[in-house]
């Protein structure tokens, strides 16, 4: 039996077999087949839908994927992000996509780690593969964004979606309003609107309800409990929609509060269509990362499409 | 470096690749091979063996496996059960397999959700992977269940395994003999008959040990300290089982209270056979449930079979 | 819908059906293609760089892998090392690789277990694939070890590298100097000369700093502000150093303690060079562990060469 234990049970010429196939395995020879590429899922906070989705874009592209939780990694030491990264940057990985809950998490890593970082939600700040998603199902459902009346409801000030939507709908041509409680405003936000929620209902081709985040405000939230009726999807508004509009929702949902449940899955929510499109939108970025990781190394073929 | 960090850094006709893009991979095309079929293993309970083995099932049937740790997830924010499940299923679970400490808690489920549920154990109730690893073991053995008599040991009030087992064995023509603490016994457990330890022991074809669960009992074990003695296999009861009788445990065993540690893989013990067994099993449910949906689908052929 | 939910759905015919699809899953036939080997990684200590180094190896190789993350398993539940290996060897895992806190965890598996067990470090006493990879590093360098002068620094009573690589780099014939705090000397490493930091800077070919393990020792680091200043690599200290020499470091590193910020990816260092090494020599490890198995099956052939 050839356990591996200690050094000193290793004799010096077993010692050098080992590094004589490393180096092997090294100029990649010996090999069943092309190494596959290897994407990492670096999640510093808790998530399903974001985390599961860019795992089976990456199998259904046929990468190796590494998943990298925090609570069970070297960061409980103390080790920065730079290195965790770069480490796996050593180790492997050809792109590595990231959520932190730090703003803007990416700024010390983007100019000195040589592999592509795929920003899987920082902070209050960005998800664009959240936006893109909600993009490619405004796009299925409506051919065009030019001239659509898009309302964002809830808590636009905390919101990563937020700010993210109304920047990229206003500049692909939609009419953005913005709506919910005067104190979660976003002076930031200079991109959409604010009307009230009944006239934002009214008038918009898509309602794209944010989820009440209870984990990030904790305290300020003590009118919540009316907050369905003040300002969430009630099947009253809901039917004060226009008849080809529909609902939006990132998820996770709080059911009876930013929207009531019978219509999350009713006729004119897309909430599990997002998530569908949520797949095709990562296999897009993961092929847009990784060639271009490859036009790096100047080659001209590319695994995708050979 | 095409890093995707924020959606402001995004030019239009860069979103408008990416959107044509990703609705290419919707359509299947231009993918390198067939896509794979994926299962999610969500366990909301530690556990080795049966996430482990039906991992091991999965790999061997050639699909591709989502492992959701309950504590790293959305649940954490509240998401609900079924909100979970339709989320995986949306984002392109073929299957799911779940273990959840609530009693049944898939009724909530089984009607609404339109990928098959693998049951990996809820609460105090179901176990089925966990039976039919029992009697493909016990069928290994005798080539029979009809007239087989087989004692159920232990905490037979709490145990997943006793009430299953006991129906599905008296079912298939086993006398089925129950024995353990007084305590312990199950009046919903009408499928077997209570005898003492030494009873069942000399007169089983079957010595099956429940595991003691200290985890869900805290505070009513005072006397557990002499259970072996009472009520556990030890060296002497083993001595007085039938010549070709069996001893078999869903593991994990605690060691010197349910059995003596010697003979925990001695001659008659099948432990490990069991657990070998538990890949076979979860193998077959996992063709019997994905043969289904695509049945669903109705297609002919089949990718084990092609 | 073939849901799998309690035994007591399922008629006894669909029972026999599900047993005996897997008796045939047991003779490995209507499988889609030849089963792949299975290594599991078993952490009981969070771990970064050894973990994915071996994941990568391992799926470079075409090998599945299970990760077992100690705090989801039934080690939650009081089961022991030997059966939680012993369950994975029954489940289907051909090699195991384990980082546990104990010293020599393996002294009670090595014999009764019967598939090769890979240390991935133990407590504060070995960790081979680490020594492996430094020695790769430094053979890349020099080509040899003859006649080297390699100076370890830092915690070296503490350090599961101090002692491997001091034992190891004298038995290929390098000079070993050892060097730091005089309460972390090990007075069980007779491999090395005790000097000071900066003689052992100024002589060394290769200057192979360890990490302060904070986590372990908490309390006895009261004068460690001034840890960088008396021991560790400043950039007056590099500047010393001889023209050709190089520096390592395992890693996580503490920037600013063991050594400065700057000196990380200088010219001179080699560390994450080591990183790479790591997953070349894991996979020599895992091959020499996985072809021991197939020698003990008696089979000729060996699928990395076909």
């Amino acid at each position: 039996m050839r356990h591996l234990l200690r050094m000193n049970d290793l004799p010096a010429d077993e010692i050098m077999r080992i590094l004589k196939d490393a180096e092997r395995f090294k100029t990649g020879k010996s090999l069943l087949q092309e190494t596959p590429k290897f994407v990492a899922n670096l999640f510093f906070e808790p998530s399903t839908r974001t985390r599961f989705s860019f795992e089976v874009a990456e199998k259904r592209l046929g990468l190796n994927v590494l998943n990298f939780d925090a609570s069970l990694s070297s960061v409980q030491k103390g080790e920065t992000l730079y290195d965790t990264v770069r480490t796996l940057e050593a180790i492997g990985a050809d792109a590595v996509v990231i959520r932190h809950p730090d703003d803007e998490y990416f700024t010390e890593l983007q100019d000195s780690i040589s592999i592509p970082i795929l920003n899987a939600g920082d902070g209050c700040g960005h998800h664009p593969t959240q936006s893109l998603l909600d993009l490619l199902t405004i796009q299925q459902e409506f051919k065009r964004f030019e001239g659509l009346t898009i309302s964002i409801h809830g808590d636009i000030k905390h919101s990563r979606v937020a700010r993210s939507n109304a920047e990229v709908l206003k500049r692909l041509g939609a009419n953005v309003l913005l709506s919910g409680p005067e104190e979660w405003r976003d002076p930031l936000n200079k991109f959409g609107q604010y009307v009230t929620t009944d006239e934002a209902i009214k008038t918009s081709d898509v309602v794209m309800l944010l989820r009440i985040q209870h984990e990030r405000h904790q305290g300020e939230n003590e009118g919540l409990t009316d907050y369905h009726r003040r300002f969430g999807l009630t099947l009253e508004r809901e039917n004060a929609m226009k008849p080809n509009a529909i609902i939006m929702h990132p998820a996770p949902i709080n059911r009876g509060v930013e929207i009531a449940t019978e219509l999350v899955e009713s006729r004119k929510s897309r909430i599990f269509k997002q998530m569908e499109n949520g797949v095709f939108v990562r296999m897009a970025v993961l092929k847009r990362a990784l060639e271009s990781a490859k036009l790096n190394e100047e080659e001209n073929t590319y695994a995708f499409y050979h």
